[in-house]
């Protein structure tokens, strides 16, 4: 077997039992039951993950993926392709909003170029990992060959087993790549079946012009790389990114060793969302962040079985609203730890 | 000029100039402008308040304010009326929900006791301001004298000071009593003209039963006490409790002091409104974090304006949803004070 096949025959099935112990665990803290509600099913949901009905405060990592899109040619974007370089750059400087929102929430950043058109130079903290310069233009062909997207897959399961291997059980995921709304729109359209023009929004913020053509782009696109009836990995390689196929890998090799995931926006949850037609039991480990401004983000989250914490009209990208979601995750698991029950405290309990 | 007249006349209209300032900064961060949506509207929001278009990290205060309610013993509550001397002893002992989160989230936490039901012993870790036993029953007369209301907000003003004068510039507010749901329907039914049946919620737990007999009280309470035509502060003493007119002085000192308040669920929001229906401008200094599971809720915000951030499902109270909020409005301002700009990181900024 590849590493990919062991990978996905390597998911377990999340452990309910843990889950309900932890319930029992908060019904006899000093609040009325269930009094708080999702920050609740949030410990239940990472005691299921980790099969452990008191996990442990998490220590906590979110991994970036930067790639371009050869579609980008198409004028899908407001910003030209090069940003993608230079936003590599700056994430490597600690300049951008997930460097900043990454160490206010305690998390390790792990930025990868996946497959950016940049100069052929090593960038210091940033993982090389490119496997060419941007993909082709998928309305003129695929994305990427099925070899290349088994290797984004497996490049994003290696980095997740590092990260388990060096101790962290909670994994956020953002990206980077100018186009990427484009192709993860794509990506939806090819799984979903939805109409495009439905789930197509204006990604970093284009006009109506630049939203036009970016409906004919991923019109042609379809036409040019026709989903129906094909398997995942193959709609993958046709119509996704380094960045997206490289996140999917990050789910997949997460969720094999039972680590959560927190998703951010649009296309970090469509990565989340291939993964999962790689291996349904992978959408169990995946836990929404933030409802985006980006329209196809509903429907992506709703394929998912995921109901968003928060909805703050973001629509970066990056990782910065997983990052937001790590303070709530860590609030939930502090309460289970520290809060008294009604016997230590002596409080009256009514069993309501 | 008493210190409640005193501390209405002080508060400042907020500074919109500081808060576009702000924005003009955020516009140069190295994202597309406003993709950090409600975040960036944070920020702009504390600037406004505090008159600074950069406003430092803040220091964070909660204010837990406890009371009893004489309408308690119309069986309005899951619980007995004990539970909040109970829950007193608890926040001094660190065991309670917002013990714990608000050292998640870097708050001091100050515990006041307005009129607990409870020995006459002091409680270390606890501030001592208890005006009476708990309130009157106000389905039999008014729950306080307008004298102990006016002491209840001059209270609450004092700790605002306090705080304000000890550094402190985020303070988030919260509550405990068993009755205060319905104190707090009783006040939302006065000041809005609301039919009681559409804002009275189960509060801590209530079944069917509890739940008629709990709208019963309230709608007894407004016939014995009928706030139409009434000043702010008699309503206040007819139907509040002492911790809901504490926590409204609370806003209001705040508020004179240029401190914003983060508001947490049914009970706290309706002491803001109060507050604003004692000074219209307070209510341009508290900023909503959660929507409750309370059905009164989304009526206190609107009348006061304020959109939640997020909504838990939660119905704790304690100041649990402010806690939580603090994170935000540091990430906020970690954003505005960390991110790189376009021109300092080199990355084009095409406008958008």
């Amino acid at each position: 077997m590849s590493m990919l096949e062991m990978t996905l025959a390597a998911i377990p099935e999340i452990d309910h039992e843990s889950a309900a112990a932890t319930q029992r665990l908060l019904d006899n803290k000093t609040k009325p039951r269930r009094s708080l509600g999702r920050l609740e099913d949030l410990a239940c949901k990472v005691a299921a993950i980790l099969g452990n009905p008191r996990p442990p405060l998490p220590t906590k990592a979110i991994v970036v993926m930067a790639g371009d899109h050869g579609v980008a040619q198409e004028g899908v974007s407001a910003y030209p392709p090069e940003v993608t370089w230079q936003m590599l750059l700056n994430f490597a400087r600690g300049g951008a909003a997930i460097n900043v929102l990454a160490r206010h929430a305690g998390a390790r950043l792990i930025v990868v170029d996946m497959g950016v058109n940049g100069p052929d130079e090593p960038i210091a903290k940033v993982l090389s990992r490119r496997i060419a310069a941007g993909t082709r233009n998928f309305t003129q062909g695929p994305a990427m060959t099925d070899e290349q997207a088994v290797l984004a897959l497996e490049h994003g399961i290696t980095v997740a087993q590092a990260l388990a291997s060096s101790g962290v059980d909670l994994i956020g995921i953002g990206e980077m790549g100018i186009g990427n709304t484009t192709a993860a729109t794509a990506l939806l359209a090819g799984f979903s079946g939805c109409p495009i023009r439905d789930i197509t929004g204006r990604g970093t913020g284009i006009d109506d012009d630049a939203l036009a053509r970016k409906v004919a782009a991923i019109e042609k696109a379809l036409q040019v790389n026709p989903p129906a009836g094909k398997p995942a990995l193959r709609v993958l390689a046709a119509l996704g990114g380094f960045e997206i196929a490289g996140l999917a890998g990050v789910v997949l090799g997460a969720a094999a060793c039972r680590i959560p995931i927190l998703l951010d926006g649009f296309i970090a949850s469509t990565a989340a969302l291939c993964a999962a037609r790689l291996a349904p039991r992978a959408a169990e480990y995946v836990i929404a962040s933030h409802q985006s401004v980006e329209i196809g983000h509903k429907v992506v989250l709703e394929a998912l079985g995921c109901q968003p914490l928060f909805e703050f009209d973001m629509r970066l990208g990056e990782g910065t609203g997983a990052a937001l979601a790590m303070h709530m995750v860590d609030a939930a698991l502090h309460v289970l730890h520290e809060m008294a029950t009604f016997a230590s405290a002596e409080v009256t309990d009514t069993g309501r």
